[in-house]
């Protein structure tokens, strides 16, 4: 399976519910694409320390782990960070941004800047991201909540794609998912947003295709 | 009628239509707040040259005109916007952002900024402004429009507000309305959409109470 | 002291350093209007749970607490929240936007939305806010992430105002300071960037003067 | 030379200035990596009628032309849009935003949005996309025109991409630039803007690079 490409879904929801089904959406529509593995990581179960800002990884190599200052989950999640070829993000919409447990998780990839010495520096350049959030409303900071996955895309020198060229996807810049007129509380109310389900779909094809596109060229 | 505060309904779009809809149905929902008395401006009709960076109003004072390049109808429009105490600007979603037109509009304010020697300089300071965005796609950057519309703001040192403590409004940052899955092409299309005028109502009211606040206290 | 309006700050940084130093600049700023008071709130050091969209505040009417699910240090903080007339938020810039620790906190801010049925539901509505961002990169998410911080305050219904009518505030939309060419682990790199303290203090001074507006309104 | 990748230039300034500088240091740096040539479109001296939200172009096929509505410079500049690889757009900022001029040229691409059926229509899917963006305050909407320009990119299923893998490029997302505390009006001020000049450098070899890797896959 080495020839595959990898995308990795990364759920940034407390709970199992809308986040995760849209995000499988768009792996399970990334794998029809062909020549593709994917992979669901959940940010809730894990333990991770917020970053301390000890700017220690742009210090010292340390050879056991990437995070030279806490040694919790995140040592499980560099390897899978440093082996996808593609990375799909999704969050439910919180105060129009993403959780803030999803971003204690992104912040923690500090040992992949192009400053760190920890052997991941700069190791997230290149790959593809697509983003996906879902918010209860309509127009309730789905769109901002994907542009701040998007600034920390860019921030890695990752390359962003939106949902691919479908039509009427509903959300250009990724998927976007409403649950209303549901409560949010129904954990499968996107089941019924054909919109939400359109656009994640499209995202997944989208971010597998690219990242195929990038892959080859490397061949 | 000098004790009214004053709210301008700024409309961006090529035609008349679902913007021009919801910009007057914000209106309609400021006056309704009682001391309040409104007006409406179409960009399209106006004749406006673009901005060319001539940097002319930072350095001299034109006692016949706000701009002194161009003697265009923006100088009918600079009372006005002078002479308002909040403002609702609407747009189209044109690819992610407000139409050409009304940035061209927009641009073209260049005589309130802090810097300008205009007599205009520093005018829109504390004026309160609320944004409406309608698109054919449901999250096809309605908040991506608001957003601008908000920056054009605090350029101004104008004060931002969003679509009120409306239960489930739809959209917080201000009116965000859609036309799907009626076509874009059909001019009130938005009257069905209950969240975008749900929306677009809360934002004139609280463009006209903030402005009210404002006013009173300089009372 | 009843009369003063109240103005909290709220930083979040792990560390005591640079954005510290600009929140408590704004606050300085602030009082510096006259009839103000002013106080901080460190986030790093509390004991804050993830929210876990449980939804319990939306149902219940916890007399004891505002947070149904969780007795943490939070319930410390809804007090002072209620109380403030204006906040200050300022958060280091991490990967685009604000620290993962600070949204955690921000999202614990739940039983204040408008569908809270806690005693604090509706709470944040018309409270004045402005944003603070401080990177090592120059144009290296401090916008995007005041940005993340104006999505968060129009959520709640407040009122959002950039850095007042200052001279080359450097950032229009907030305080935007930049730690290069110093590194930004010298917690005090910001007291040589002009344009930083210049913004940041322009801000609490526009902070202070509409929460005071609001204020007098209401006499 | 059909073998080389076309990395097409916009300048959306009024002026040959500095936005005309930085697009042209993107674009040498996009020809320095080899297999790469560039050309130059400035937006201003054309003409250009705004999009009149006809819907034409949606409905029949011209066989003259892209544009059913206007027969403008437009017409001229769609076949260079559809022969490109990749785009660097670049703009002054204008209130935050990009100009009026470079938003209704950008506008008028709608020929090549997915429902056209013009024969532009999806045309500039999988192009590469960078932004470039100058203003006098230094943190003075930068970014957020950038993000507009992205938007506009996400919209047409286009690539983005920031400004590489370079160390301290002043912006990840693009080419961000500042004239302070030299005036916006001297026409070469970001000569002197080292980190303005980094990023747009280093936006146009990421720009290039992508482009190499896109065409390649499909060798």
């Amino acid at each position: 399976m080495a020839d595959k490409v990898r995308i990795l879904g990364i759920v940034g929801s407390p709970r199992h519910g809308n986040t995760e089904i849209l995000v499988k959406e768009a792996l399970k529509a990334a794998e029809e694409v062909g020549g593709v593995e994917t992979e669901t990581l959940h940010v809730a179960p894990l333990k991770v320390n917020p970053c301390i800002a000890c700017f220690r990884c742009f210090d010292e190599k340390d050879s056991r782990r990437g995070c030279p200052s806490f040694d919790d989950d995140m040592e499980k999640v560099y390897p899978r960070l440093a082996a996808c070829d593609g990375m799909i993000i999704g969050s439910p919409v919180y105060f129009g941004g993403i959780t803030g447990e999803l971003k204690t998780f992104l912040d923690r990839t500090e040992p992949f800047v192009r400053y760190a010495r920890t052997g991941y520096g700069g190791g997230l350049s290149n790959k593809v991201g697509g983003a996906i959030a879902v918010g209860y409303n309509r127009n309730g900071g789905q769109e901002t909540s994907i542009q701040m996955i998007h600034a920390y895309y860019l921030v890695h020198d990752m390359i962003v794609v939106g949902s691919g060229l479908v039509e009427t996807p509903g959300c250009y810049y990724g998927g976007g998912a409403v649950t209303y007129p549901k409560r949010s509380r129904i954990r499968d109310a996107v089941l019924e947003d054909e919109l939400g389900l359109r656009s994640s779909r499209g995202l997944g094809r989208k971010v597998a295709e690219v990242a195929k596109m990038v892959k080859a060229s490397h061949a």
